[in-house]
This record gives C-alpha cells, sequence and structure tokens, in this order.
C-alpha cells in the first residue's frame, strides 16, 4: 500500500512530518510517497535512515497556509501538495493520504477531488476516544462541520456505526446523539429532529447521552455537529491541562507531595498515554471516496506515525465500502432533502 | 434578610435542604422561610438544632416533580412550593430564594412570577468557575436556554459582565464567546452574529475563546448557549470521573502507588474541593426581577448552604440593579428584535 503525506502541511514544517511518515511506514510496513517541494524535501530526507523503506518524493510546487481560506486552496492553488495528494489517490497511485494543514482546506480539497460518497451532504472527521471503562467510543463530527442540519447529524451517526463496527469490534454499535440530557425532552431543535430520524434508522440507536459519557464508554458512537464536538474536546484537554497544573503544583511544595508524585508515576503515566493526542495520531475524514487521516498542525512525529498507522488501516480494512452501505441501507430515510452527488463510492 | 426555600424540590427530599439551609443561614446570617407542606417540614425541623437562628415554615401544598414539564409546573399548580417561593420575594415577603428543584420549572415560574429585566428576552444561569490560574471565570448559560438566538447570546455577555464586575471584583471583566477557535473566521452561524453585535457593546469584549479556555483564566467572562454550557460542563465532569478511576485503580495496582497517592493527598484534595459542585451550590438565574440561585437536583447539604450564601451575596449586593443597568447602557445595541417587557428591574 502507498500513503502519501502532505509533506509541507502542518506548523512545523516537512522535517517533522516525514521523520514520524518514516516511523509509520516501517510500523506499518506500507510505501509512503511525500508530497511537496523537491528540493525541500530531498534535503530533509538525506539524512534520515531509510533503509528497508519505500520512499517517494512526489513534487508539488505550491504549499497551503494554515490561514489560507479554503476557496483559495481550491481555486488558486492547483498544485498544491494537500490537493496532489488527493490526485494521487483519484489516481489510484495512492490508496491514503495523511496532512497536518488547515483541516477547512483540507476538507474542501479532499471533497472537490473525490467526490462525498453517494447520497451523503457532508463528510464528518471521527475520533476514538478512550473511556474510563475497557470499551473505546467512536466521536463525530469533531470539528469539519460547524452548522449542521438534522440529516446531517443522522448521517454522521450512520457513518460512525459503521466505522464503530470495524475500529472497535462492536457487531452492534450503540449509537447516541450528545444532548444536554438523557430524557426525550430534551436536546435543541436540530437534535431533536435527528432524533426523530434516528429512531427509524436500521442501526442500534440508543437515544441520548450527556457529555459526561463521552468517557464512560455507556454507548459506542457518539455524535454531535463540529462546533459542539470541537467544544467538547476543548474542554476536555482544558481539563487534563489542569490537572497536570496541580499535579506539577505539588512538586513544588514538598517533600512528601513529590515523593507521591513519582511513586504515582504509573498510573499517572498510564493517564498521560490514554489521554495523549499523540497516541491517535488523527481523526479519518468519513464520506469522501478515499482515505484521509487529519492530524492537527502540532502533530509531533509520534503522532504522525500513528496518524499513517490509522490511514493504512483505514484503506486496508475497506472502511468506505462500510460507510457506503450503511449509507445505503439507509437511502429512503434519508434522502427526503439530501441532493444527489457525482461520484459514487 | 429572608431567603425562600424550595424545601420539596430536589431529588431526596426536604430532609438534605433542611439541613443545608440552617448551615446556611448560619453562616450568612440571614432568616430561611422553608417553603412546602407545613407537617413535612414541621417533622423534618423538629430533630434540628435551630437555636440562634429564625427560621419560618410557609405552607405549600403542591409539589414540581422533576419530571413535570414546565407547562404544568405554569398552568397547574397553582400553590407549588416553587412557585410560592417567588411570590413571597413579589410580595417583598423574602429577598431571594434557592431551590434544587426542576431547573426548567424555575425558569420558566420564576420568569411568570418575577418577569424578566427590561429588553431582554431570556434569562441565563450562570456558574463561577475555578481556573489554573488564580483568577475565576464566569460561565452562562450554563442549561437555561438549548436555542439561542446572537442577540440572547450579546444579552448574556452584558450580563455575564455586570455579574463578574461583582463576583470576581473585575473592573472591567474581559468577556468572550465560546467557539472552536479564536479566529474571527471560526464560528458558528449563531456565534459569528452574536460577535458582530458585541463588538459595538460597551464592554471589554475580546473575541472568541476555546474549550480549553473554561479553565485557563484567560478572559473573566465566557458566553454560549445552554446546549452547548451544558455540555461543556458534562464533559468537564466526565474528565473528573476519569482521573479519579485511575487515580482509584492506582490504590488496587501496587503498595509504592497506593503509598503515592496517599503522599499526594493534599494537591489531590485540592483538585477535588476546586473542582467540587458542592463547593458552588448552585447557579443565579441572570435577569429576573429577584434573586434566584438553582442548585442541582441531587445538592448535598454544603451545595445547599453554599447556595444561600451564594443567593444572599446576589441579593445583598444588589446583582440585579448591575445587571438592569449593563442592559439599559446598550439598549439601542440590542433593541432591533427584542420585544418590550412588562415588568421593570
Amino acid at each position: 500500500m502507498r500513503i502519501a503525506v502532505d509533506a509541507m502541511g502542518g506548523d512545523y514544517g516537512p522535517g517533522i512530518l516525514i521523520e514520524g511518515a518514516l516511523a509509520g511506514a516501517r510500523d506499518a510496513g506500507c510505501h509512503i510517497v511525500l508530497v511537496g517541494d523537491k528540493d525541500t524535501l530531498a534535503a530533509e530526507l538525506s539524512g534520515k535512515d531509510i533503509s528497508g523503506l519505500t520512499v517517494e518524493i512526489h513534487h508539488a510546487s505550491e504549499n497551503i497556509e494554515m490561514t489560507d481560506l479554503p476557496a483559495v486552496a481550491l481555486r488558486r492553488k492547483k498544485d498544491s501538495s494537500l490537493r496532489v495528494c488527493f490526485e494521487l489517490i483519484k489516481r489510484g497511485e495512492a490508496q491514503a493520504m495523511v496532512s497536518a494543514g488547515n483541516s477547512g482546506a483540507i476538507m474542501a480539497v479532499g471533497v472537490m477531488v473525490l467526490k462525498r460518497m453517494a447520497g451523503l451532504e457532508r463528510p464528518a472527521l471521527a475520533l476514538v476516544l478512550p473511556t474510563v471503562s475497557a470499551k473505546r467510543t467512536v466521536f463525530l463530527d469533531v470539528g469539519a462541520n460547524v452548522d449542521c442540519k438534522p440529516v446531517q447529524l443522522a448521517q454522521f451517526a450512520l457513518m460512525g456505526s459503521a466505522y464503530a463496527k470495524i475500529m472497535l469490534g462492536e457487531n452492534e454499535p450503540k449509537v447516541a446523539l450528545l444532548s444536554n440530557g438523557q430524557e426525550e425532552t430534551k436536546g435543541n431543535e436540530i437534535t431533536r429532529l435527528a432524533h426523530d430520524l434516528l429512531k427509524r434508522a436500521a442501526i442500534n440507536y440508543q437515544g441520548y447521552v450527556e457529555g459526561r459519557d463521552l468517557y464512560s464508554g455507556v454507548v459506542d458512537v457518539i455524535v454531535c455537529d463540529g462546533f459542539v464536538g470541537n467544544v467538547a474536546l476543548k474542554v476536555s484537554e482544558g481539563m487534563v491541562d489542569v490537572m497536570r497544573t496541580i499535579m506539577q503544583g505539588a512538586l513544588k511544595q514538598s517533600f512528601l507531595a513529590r515523593l507521591g508524585y513519582l511513586l504515582m508515576g504509573k498510573p499517572l503515566g498510564e493517564f498521560r498515554t490514554k489521554f495523549d493526542y499523540d497516541e491517535y495520531g488523527g481523526a479519518p475524514l468519513l464520506g469522501i471516496n478515499g482515505a484521509a487521516v487529519i492530524s492537527h498542525g502540532g502533530a509531533s512525529p509520534r503522532a504522525i506515525k500513528n496518524a499513517i498507522k490509522l490511514a493504512h488501516r483505514f484503506a486496508g480494512e475497506k472502511v468506505n465500502e462500510h460507510l457506503a452501505r450503511a449509507l445505503a441501507e439507509n437511502s429512503e430515510l434519508l434522502s427526503f432533502n439530501v441532493p444527489r452527488q457525482a461520484g459514487a463510492s
């Protein structure tokens, strides 16, 4: 399998991305196509150990900046490293791509080049979260769509269910909408309408869960719009910051607390690993005709390595076929206001 | 000062509420009016130490259940303990009230009996959150309004700013909207329109903050709709659950980790205290012509005690006069779609 890496995206330049991509290639056993300015990439690659790996450089003359609007990425920069990654997938020269670039641009260019799946209004970004139980939870949309219609949330639920079957190994994943309470009287206008749609969908729909359930493991899939999803993740990060600050404060307080902190090393380390973004690497864009994993701009080499592994698994397990089938099986339910899309899955 | 307590609200019955109310009365130095079934309350009160306190029982023949819809509270149960609390404020027989009952009903009955402030569309619930810095942050709306218009978010911001001046002692509180990123290109449709309004408001408006900033102390007031506010708080609670579970898991792992946990007692205790709901007790309903603090259904005696103290401070510092002034000073900005209200502040 060949995985294209947008080697010019991200906050810290190609060096970090290449380091992570090579580690990912080694772990996953895939070929890597580094996309970007050929001279820059060749220079960055020259000092690296690539023994046993197949690494190609594919030239692209332009870069999408983090501040570029999606329209710029779409209309002006036609030879951007990001776009070339998607073109490689379209032509069958790569089976997946990873980018740590501008996520709005990734989504816009990905949809333009590879097209949405038949019947789908909007792709969504899905993360697999750890929980206090042994189970994990698929959470989407984590940022691709800030304003969603009810039918779009319902479509996210269908895709999330199909994705959870593969990623979590659940036969009948429990799917829920994120709301402000579990009772049917809760929810806002959008979630209430999505709730009515999902009660008729051919998935194991459970109704509403609360923010608390993001980490309780009570359901396998939690669905919300990308605005709420972003807030929920960032609040979680904020709480981890709080915890870290308080623990580090302990180090300054007294010898006994310092000793305690050291002895607590193992559980604290487990906590950090479990809730460390790097461990997950990135989120796949569900709903386009291709495998694309988005990592965040400040991704570390370890995050990129894990993003490569996720992209490899996503393409290898043919996740998109499962997503397309879930959408097709519920097409009647969702078709009342879904415009027909061009590219089929 | 006399504070009315809805002694029939809450999940655990009058005993817990009375215990908390008496402790609050002792700390705040206020009189307490227990509202509810007189025989039940007299029986509950009989075993309690009320030396030095002024405690009255005011009979109310009906209770609002947690499952009652606001319409039931409004139209059918005209002698509910909740409604009688608000009637006591209206008649000047109490200066504030505390309820741990059904929050939808509290809001609906409070608005009906006491009326909204002039020019205000919707009241909001405000919490004062701890942060990793020495500062605290006012966060609203935490659940009163699930679907909000831009002008309503802007009004929450004005009230939040006035509230922060008193509660945090800031002269020019920094006010922000909660969004999915700091850049002006972020936000959903509602926040973008509210952002445009707030840029012209006579407050120290700073633009967008992210979910992470709920606990960073970077601004003094963070505004969102009640759906997002509920999710943000519940996600925070979920993260605290995660940390507790992991720490407690450590106790089972090894003697050294157990020792570490014990030695870390002080910082862990500080963490628990800082993020313990009981410490805050409740959230005032900002924007009605009276002082009402809402505690959650499962409130402990300590939470009720702190809710009484908060209600006492809210009424004593005449918070509502400041809120009304903030709204009046920006009435031109906000009046384009605000219907006139009956009761003035």
